[in-house]
């Protein structure tokens, strides 16, 4: 009998988690039975979304819910050959033996890194392109403003933007980051929102005002943009990280909405399923042919997926964040 | 010559408006020119949406921006008759010579008292029809709150949606508005948000969530709303009177939009041009057989305008507030 390990929720948060919140639980793991194969993990997803689940939806002391690339190490079942690499939904766990429940293989582009898979390639990429198109009905040459634009979903929303045409404004909270948006990515403007007063900056950077909102914050952010946004203007609702961790940011201006017509809507990833082939088609071109550009912030051991979490509410990713647990 | 008077707004209000913001005006009116015709105001119309108008868009010593039914008094103008009735957007004017603009002639019918084609058979009730019908999308059946249901435009949502078979609760500022929408209109709950706690009074009343939330007032109404709202929700936003005296109310529950797929959408009644005809068939039908019920506030006497606006906001109207300006 060998041993693998998971990640439990050890008791809820209060507020920014803590490393005491969570344990690394050492479990015993036998082999793959009849029908079953084992998963070796090789890269897991951290991402902001996890945070409100561990008020409610996530049970203690079992795995954390969340999903990675694997690869089958032993297989007893006819649909998996040793080597073949999956996407699992099977949580925060080191190894594993699945019944195939959750599991999707993967047939990753040689030229591409294995990572991309989990980001751009993945559901944070499929985020991106849903909301921006679908959800937020971009039309080319529109006015866009993205928040969080450095960050895993709000880097590709705002290259998906830029793509089509449109003049595109970022949001960020470091000079790094605002750097390698103006200067790699190419946004048309960016603003340090710890730096520069939020709402002053936005007005000056967006003088033909805001069609698209991709929201990522919520609070002072969508305070900023709304009295922006242009008539039938659309904002698409990802996230509102400022409430993830406690007392939510308030909001005034929701008044704007209604002489401009503005549309909010909220989506999440699982909508875009029927966008699935269009969106691997036009992101792996994007990412091969550089126009897609990303970050990531690799984290190296099992054991720190919950410093990996923590570090997306202390603003410690460049980029898309990761835990590697093998190679 | 003989005279005419005016509302005119001498100063601009902060917060609630006062006496002292408007002033009555006394001007000069000559006989109706060549293509012009006479006016003579019969009932106006005072309305929430006017309220933040006085902060900007409405100009300083001219006619407050409103709409009315007058009476051709005389007509030098090919298109109407003395003794014809027309719907004006001439502004809070006694009496006033025009060239045809902005009028439209009313063929009111004789079963329905004048006063209706300023409310449920006008823009009124034009806005709650498109409101809740267009961007609302709503469905026989569904489960939907009314935020001030015994309002202008909410009594008139709140009974579309019965009469399409609708769950429905509304909220309302007093136990004598609440007493008439339970007893006369019929809805299936009523909260008297001045009395009760309102988020968990609309949790109790509401077992089966909410698919449509036709928003009047914002704030805290919203924030009791949201967490309620079923997947695929929707949330017309018509109003937000808890915004419109100074200092906006804060929402906090925004992230409720994310997981359950949220719409909200702001319209204005003019959006809703392309159904008038439909609009007007079908509420004449609801009026003349009782499926659409009514309150009104009269005010008799021109001068009594601005006491009208300002009572909105201090609940004192019971239904449509009115200006009755002549016979």
């Amino acid at each position: 009998m060998s041993h693998s390990r998971q990640i439990h929720l050890a008791r809820r948060p209060r507020g920014i988690p803590v490393r005491e919140d969570f344990a690394v639980v050492e479990v015993p793991l036998g082999d793959a039975a009849e029908g079953e194969v084992l998963v070796q993990g090789l890269v897991m997803s951290v991402d902001p979304y996890m945070r409100p689940r561990l008020d409610a939806d996530q049970a203690l002391e079992t795995p954390l819910i969340g999903g990675g690339i694997g690869r089958i190490v032993q297989s007893r079942h006819r649909a998996y050959a040793v080597g073949d690499l999956v996407r699992h939904g099977s949580g925060f766990q080191e190894r594993f033996c699945s019944d195939g429940r959750g599991l999707t293989k993967l047939s990753p582009d040689p030229e591409l890194p294995l990572t991309v898979y989990m980001h751009a390639l993945g559901g944070t990429g499929l985020t991106a392109y849903g909301g921006l198109l679908e959800t937020g009905a971009l039309k080319e040459g529109e006015q866009v403003f993205v928040s969080t634009a450095a960050g895993a979903v709000g880097s590709v929303a705002a290259q998906i933007a830029k793509i089509k045409q449109c003049y595109v404004v970022g949001s960020t909270g470091s000079d790094e980051k605002a750097a390698w948006l103006r200067d790699e990515v190419g946004l048309d403007a960016v603003i340090n929102y710890k730096a520069e007063p939020l709402a002053e900056s936005l007005a000056a950077a967006t003088p033909r005002g805001i069609d698209v909102y991709f929201e990522n914050v919520g609070g002072a952010h969508l305070d900023a943009a709304l009295p922006r946004m242009n008539v039938r203007g659309r904002v698409p609702v990802c996230g509102t990280i400022s409430s993830y961790n406690g007392s939510p940011q308030a909001v005034y201006g929701i008044f704007n909405l209604i002489y401009k017509r503005v549309r909010m809507e909220g989506f999440v990833a699982t909508d875009f399923a029927p966008l699935n082939g269009a969106f691997m088609r036009d992101m792996t071109g994007w990412l091969k042919d550089g126009r897609v550009k990303y970050q990531e912030t690799v984290l190296e051991g099992f054991e720190r997926a919950p410093e990996g979490l923590i570090g997306l509410f202390e603003g410690r990713n460049t980029g898309k964040m990761l835990i590697r647990v093998a190679d």
